[in-house]
């Protein structure tokens, strides 16, 4: 057989930045950080993408940013910037994607300029898909400002748009040139929000790191009455043990594995049958209780862990339930759940659960029935609570 | 400054197949590699998109691959082959780009099953952007089916579509997981696309390899004369070529230079200003006569390595001049397309000249005055071969 061989390796290096107050004038991070990129002989633009939902918290964030591109020489910010809504609208309203590209074609944003992204996660995940297919890649740099994205999302390499209704149907694998992590914006959150983001704190800890999950047990109470200098500590950690594992064996998931899932096989079903109402980490929490209470059920954790998962998952606010996974007369929507996700990770079923607090472990195939008696485990469970409040 | 520093690498790796009557039963070429790539517990789909040239070309290879796939097992064949408009129009029009990708969603093509485009350039690019989109990117299997695409586009890794009427506005990087170059193809091609397609292997021979340019010098006329076993030598040498650059310092060009693109500047010019109604290969034809009597007259070259140059140009069969791109008193629509490059790039103006054959340098600047003088010297140069003959 007559071939010639194509072998190469593709380096990505990028820093996620914490700071407060990204655009004080004072704050040299993203300056800095400009000034070293610069390149003779060429003016580098900028542009900047909003979500709406920062922008009403932060009514003086657009002009901060003006006042902030005065002190950087050389740099050509672009003084429209477009504002788009949050959430999951972000990525289901194609016309916003298209907004965004028409916005990188109209003022000339090339390969060497700036796309940026200040916002949720959806957000993110909708320009960084904008920034990756513009000129085959302008450099993307995200400003995550939930606890969500500033722990996961927004510090990995994925991006996309909702497409036929499915998640993320169409995006790519691009990393940002740089994150910049701004801990103001978690300040002017909902409690719904500062909660929701956690969940995936206490999934890459189970997974992950035992010790992380013991700060986290520990610190759960003071979490949820939203304490900064904990929540800071959270998405440090919790952003580092991400970047980790991108950085592991498949940073563009060309296997069938995908560790940092667990939980999310019955959260997609959920978030697809909520038709988005519900939060993202909101679901993952309830997903995490599914799979906790399966992994004690098939005998690989022990019950006292299991029942720690679900007093963390508590005291940190989530539910462990929702409504509409109920199984009733021996079904529930829910299994369906399984084969989608399958199609979603395309090739064989992988399904983290959990050996013990810290460690995974991959299955292959998920028995129904047990699925049915964790859910209705976690149901007696719920009940047995409220009697004893 | 508080940061995390995420690095890690991409390791790419695909082979470039060359060989005849891919489809014929006796020919395990394709077979072997989908049996390689198969995974336990999986069935992988596999989907065709066709250049509609191509199809009417060879009007029995729809049932062909059809034939081809009961001898495969465990791969599922989707029997609904897509056939698209070849050339331009396949990049142009944003319909066909959904079309593929509704076919993707259709037949639940997931990223361990393939997405195979056959055809030219165009179409390959147009497939190849559809697949590195959907799902974040489904298995693509390029069968390049022209010389152009064979030695050159085809091999490569990027991919677009044309948007804002501008080429490849929207695509990415995104390495195939294998080329199959069919020669058998190229029997049916016209004599214009058999020829066009030889303008790139001159180019690459020009900035990097001397002795093929030699070899390219001693075969142009069986070349023209449509030699099949010369046509091989060449389709593989410049695919070898090509391999190595993509591989060598900057797979997706991150940076300005991109030595590749010699003689393009001007080219891509007249393509827009002809509407895409001249073939690539003509159009870069067109660019290496006029960029190599600028290297002559910036007496970078030698006038004896220009006139050799120039011969074999036209011994291939090429004009080395286009009405379009004339001088009327003093101006040129050709030097709107210096700027028009450099945005194309982003960052800094870089093309590349030849000090020798084999050799090319860098500059970051050209003279109008001297592209004007260029182009009034092949005009008498094109003048006194009328008069010899």
């Amino acid at each position: 057989m007559e071939f010639l061989q194509q072998s190469f390796s593709v380096k990505f290096d990028y820093k996620v930045y914490f700071t407060t107050h990204l655009f004080d004038r004072a704050n040299d991070t993203l300056s800095s950080f400009l000034k070293e990129r610069m390149e003779e002989g060429t003016i580098q633009k900028v542009l900047f993408v909003l979500d709406q939902g920062v922008d009403e918290a932060h009514p003086g964030l657009k002009q901060g940013i003006q006042d902030y591109f005065e002190t950087v020489d050389n740099i050509h910010l672009i003084l429209e910037t477009l504002v788009v809504p949050g959430g999951e609208e972000a990525k289901n309203d194609e016309s916003l994607l298209y907004q965004v590209i028409d916005a990188v074609n109209a003022h000339g944003i090339d390969r060497h300029s700036y796309l940026v992204a200040i916002g949720g996660g959806a957000v993110l995940d909708m320009v960084g898909y904008a920034a990756a297919i513009s000129h085959r890649g302008v450099r993307h740099i995200r400003i995550p400002t939930t606890v969500l994205s500033q722990n996961d999302s927004g510090v990995g390499v994925k991006n996309g748009v909702n497409f036929y209704r499915k998640k993320n149907f169409l995006g790519t694998f691009a990393p940002p040139v740089a994150v910049f992590n701004d801990y103001h914006f978690l300040t002017t959150l909902s409690d719904l929000d500062w909660r929701s983001g956690m969940s995936e704190a206490v999934k890459v800890a189970l997974i992950k790191d035992a010790s992380f999950f013991d700060w986290i047990e520990h610190n759960a109470t003071m979490l949820a009455a939203r304490d900064m200098g904990a929540m800071k500590y959270l998405v440090k950690r919790c952003a580092a043990l991400h970047l980790d594992h991108i950085a592991g064996k498949d940073p563009f998931e060309t296997g069938s594995s995908r560790p940092l899932d667990f939980g999310h096989w019955s959260a997609h079903k959920l978030e697809a049958l909520a038709d988005f109402s519900i939060r993202h980490g909101e679901a993952v929490a309830i997903g995490i209780a599914l799979d906790t209470v399966y992994s004690m059920l098939t005998k690989r954790l022990s019950e006292a862990d299991a029942r720690r998962i679900l007093v963390v998952l508590q005291n940190l606010g989530f539910p462990l339930q929702h409504p509409l996974l109920k199984f009733e007369e021996g079904n529930s929507p829910l299994l369906d759940g399984l084969s989608e996700f399958r199609e979603h990770l395309g090739g064989k079923l992988t399904i983290m659960l959990l050996i013990a607090i810290g460690t995974g472990e991959e299955v292959h195939e998920m028995n129904e029935k047990l699925i049915r008696e964790s859910s209705e485990w976690l149901e007696r469970y719920a009940h047995e609570q409220t009697i004893r409040l």
